[in-house]
């Protein structure tokens, strides 16, 4: 039996911190009428995180174990998206709905099922981007603390190496979560002070900054990113969505002096050369097929590929309306995502690398079976187990979207919309295709069990969809 | 380099007995008035396949190394599509249209360009179901002779053993290609003979049991196998669609004395597993959403899941009407196919069991990296090796796919009809998805690039996607 009290004890620590962060509406925004709105949901939240917390301390070092931490990630994804949805509650929002919006903010995609964003209070504005901002720094500390101990999809690459006794090691990895945080809050504050400089109000600045660094996309307005006209604002956006997209443990590397880390990290390159070819490209046919002059062309493109590549899910223009060239090309970048340790979603640039090299030498292998070829990444030999995760994550992956795309079928929902509402869930980008879930859509219309099956999809797709199906397999609870 | 003289001296033969098959609708019509279509293409390509195989003629035992093997079987199926075309082309068909209707014959696709089938002259109909009959048995002789070798997709788990003299190995191999060429026919006979029994008439039953046995779907009807009201023709089709789509060599194993081959085959197992429960499962759905009565209903689901699972193309109803939900589960389907060493194309059955097994052991290992499973597969030892090519195939697969999805966007196909283009491609399984792909549309209005892209991608489907990524390899032309 594992003891669920260190768990329960974490837990009530996040609980009560989103009970804090509940506060900070209330105090950003006091001369608003309708303050109780977070005023009680703080009181309650923090309430039950502070109670979990007294009655499970213990003393001693905590330890967690395999099944404990599993429970503390994918248990404490779920609170937070119940307790963060009260304030949308007492907005009179149906529970589904709010229960969606969080979900879709703390897992950073960025599907909304909110209409009229322009005329909202500032503080559910405000709330929103708070949401995916805690839900950013979550997932790169989950990706540097525990997703490459259960060696999810490869991730064990990105193991901290360490060495030293416990104490050190517990030093070493406080010390890298506090550099952690400080490159997110540090990115955020430096990304909104630009966004302010080039002419955005204050509250833009600082909710559009939290949904960029956390590459989650939610804007304050219904025309996303679309609403800023100066095209020097998509640019800071763009510069920002890629330095969120990065691995945050290279941040770190180059605080502690490593400086060019950044710049000589294999996957950094792939991403950026992924992205430049790809907005060429687009540009070039935007150019020929549209007509549209060549600066702009270039704006559109680069933004919009780097918004759903990244899995923020901003958009600055309707692109489903290009064309069915475009249509098709949105939905393949969908799959992409950014690097391994970062706060984007989706496949990922580094599994794309790997399954390159592991194709490669299958197809040397498939004529001179004896042939020993060791596989290379970023300058070292790749354990034998790395491809297979990787493999592994991929097959899961693409039958956890098959598997969404008809069940939503199966609840009404036409093949581009069933499809695509499955594959931006899952990838956490955002916006999806077609006239309700596109870019120029809204989730709102889609009946109720659809909204619960996406919540459900948003989840799986945020903890790399393997750690869902672990709960699955009888011997993990055993082990 | 490679000597290509044995390799033109098989295209040879290949070709030659094009020339002879094309002679077969001649003799089967003699009084049809349009012979000529047949008698030129017919002496055509006969002369040119005996060219062939008397200026390469060579002493001694031909013997085939990889890189020789590999280009007969791409290089023949090519040349197939071409010389098969000379007759649609004769008709004044178009170019990309004939060689299009060829490929998607001699491919066991079944996707179509022509219109008002009912009113074509039989000889055209019965070199349509001759092609999908050659196609067949085409394809299940390389996937005995040629692609274990090539270990393509896990493809050399179905090696046939056989031990000796170099002698005794060819006499073995022959015996086996003649007991499956006799396999082959006497199903399609039996199939012809129960269909006219029931009430086809002679050419209908010929034509249409060619087509069921090579799992083509080429039907001599526009409405398809919708054509015959009597449903008892409907569970003769089911049962002769499954027959094609199990291991061919467990036909030969049971002649050879061993009785229940068939019957404890964890594929045909596991395939036939699936129909009944996937054919129960919408016979459920169908009474209860569409209200339809059982033994239609159950006729119904079973037909045409039978039918795109096993990758033959047949359509008995346009099940894209039944609603959203049958949209998605077929497409779905189009992906399964049936058994390896069959005729039928797609992923196959023994691919999900093993990466079932392979993504169950994985999960296991998350979290207890040390320990060692041995993988079982139908009462043997799965080598190593068996599990990552079959991942390395789902890869490709998926992604050439999704490859093709965007080059037919961009050539102005909307994302339903590009997107289940190519997955019905790449599947081999005939019809799309939507008013123009889809089962009550037709191939005919897509634009001529569009053809040639599906050309290549049904080729690429069934030649198992990898063996063409092969050729990209420099160093396979060098080893």
């Amino acid at each position: 039996m594992i003891s669920l009290r260190i768990v329960f004890h974490i837990l009530g620590w996040v609980i009560a911190w989103v009970g804090v962060m509940m506060f900070v509406p209330i105090a950003a925004d006091m001369h608003h009428l309708d303050w109780e709105i977070f005023g009680r949901g703080s009181a309650i939240t923090a309430f039950v995180g502070i109670s979990m917390i007294l009655t499970t301390r213990q003393s001693g070092t905590p330890k967690l174990n395999y099944q404990q931490a599993y429970l503390v990630v994918v248990l404490g994804w779920i609170l937070v998206a119940l307790f963060g949805a009260i304030p949308f509650l007492e907005m009179g929002i149906s529970f589904s709905d709010s229960v969606f919006e969080t979900m879709s903010g703390i897992t950073t995609t960025g599907s909304t099922v909110l209409t009229g964003l322009d005329q909202m209070p500032p503080n559910i504005l405000l709330w929103r981007a708070i949401l995916q901002w805690i839900g950013g720094i979550g997932i790169i500390a989950i990706a540097v603390l525990i997703l490459p101990f259960l060696r999810v999809g490869g991730m064990q690459l990105f193991k901290i190496e360490s060495s030293g006794s416990p104490e050190d090691k517990a030093a070493s990895v406080m010390k890298t979560l506090f550099l952690l945080g400080a490159a997110y809050i540090g990115l955020t504050a430096t990304c909104a002070l630009l966004f302010d400089l080039f002419g955005m109000s204050a509250f833009d600045a600082i909710t559009h900054a939290m949904t960029t660094l956390s590459t989650g996309g939610y804007s304050s307005y219904d025309a996303s990113f679309g609403h800023f006209k100066d095209l020097r604002l998509h640019w800071i956006a763009i510069l920002f969505m890629i330095l969120a997209a990065v691995p945050f443990f290279l941040y770190v590397r180059m605080f502690l002096g490593d400086r060019r880390a950044l710049f000589r990290d294999a996957q950094v390159r792939g991403f950026v050369g992924f992205l430049v070819v790809a907005s060429l490209g687009m540009t070039y046919w935007l150019m020929t097929q549209r007509d549209v002059e060549l600066f702009r062309a270039l704006t559109l493109t680069a933004f919009n590929i780097t918004s759903v590549v990244t899995t923020t899910g901003f958009v600055s223009d309707d692109y489903t309306a290009w064309g069915p060239g475009a249509v098709g090309m949105f939905l393949v970048l969908s799959f992409i995502g950014g690097c391994s340790g970062s706060t984007s979603g989706a496949i990922k640039i580094y599994r794309f690398q790997i399954l390159f090299i592991f194709v490669r030498s299958h197809i040397k292998r498939l004529f001179s079976p004896n042939r020993v070829l060791p596989l290379k990444y970023n300058g070292r030999l790749l354990p034998n187990d790395v491809p297979l995760s990787v493999l592994a994550f991929l097959v899961v992956f693409v039958a956890t979207i098959a598997l969404f795309t008809v069940v939503l079928t199966l609840l009404g929902l036409d093949l581009v919309t069933a499809y695509s509402a499955s594959v931006t869930a899952i990838t956490n980008v955002g916006p999806g295709l077609g006239t309700i879930v596109g870019p120029a859509g809204n989730f709102q219309v889609l009946p109720d069990a659809a909204k619960w099956a996406l919540i459900f999809a948003m989840l799986a797709g945020r903890l790399e969809v393997l750690v869902l199906l672990v709960a699955l397999e009888p011997d993990f609870w055993r082990a």
